[in-house]
């Protein structure tokens, strides 16, 4: 196995520090967009079943977005049952655009490297 | 705060199965870019450079990702230098290209639910 002579260039090129771990977590990711997607807000129990999770871990998620400020977690009533509702932040939805926004470059950098794999390999 | 009485379309719509875990992780999603980009191999010393990564933390990420057959590492030499070179394997490549797919459809997903969340909150 050989290497090329060339350096690569740019330090720090494939850092991507702007993935804040935060977001980045599988699950939380999940759990984020779905709140992206719903607005208004969604029920502990819709979110599980729209995340797949446990209730354990939907509960141990929420409580790290929360603390986190990124979503808000608020008992409330459906009719007249009693519903823990779950709503993404104003502080929530612009850290995950800008969390996007680095998913985004990696993807360009991911499918221009893959192109470049195909023809030189 | 209220939720919408409709019930979200799509159990596990938002779960994400196929984003492996293995390669999620912010470092080695940085390590396996690094090395698509570069099919002929990077030096250990390059690869630390491009991705941020402390000598530790390299030889950690590079063990799990051997251990998954991703990549391949190997003593050579650059002239008369020993070198540590690191290289994505074919199954490192196949694996990475399914991985970008759900990453690709994570972000068409979260764009089209800020777009919602623009017009509708």
């Amino acid at each position: 196995m050989r290497t090329r002579n060339r350096k690569p260039r740019g330090a720090h090129r494939f850092a991507y520090g702007g993935l804040d771990r935060i977001i980045h977590e599988r699950a939380r990711l999940g759990v984020l967009t779905s709140l992206i997607a719903h607005p208004k807000g969604l029920s502990f129990g819709d979110l599980k079943e729209l995340c797949a999770l446990t209730d354990g871990n939907l509960s141990r998620h929420l409580q790290v977005l929360e603390q986190a400020k990124l979503v808000e977690v608020r008992k409330g009533y459906e009719g007249n049952r009693p519903q823990t509702l779950c709503r993404i932040t104003a502080q929530g939805r612009r850290r995950y655009l800008e969390y996007l926004a680095v998913l985004e470059q990696v993807i360009m950098d991911a499918a221009a490297a893959a192109k470049l794999g195909t023809s030189f390999s």
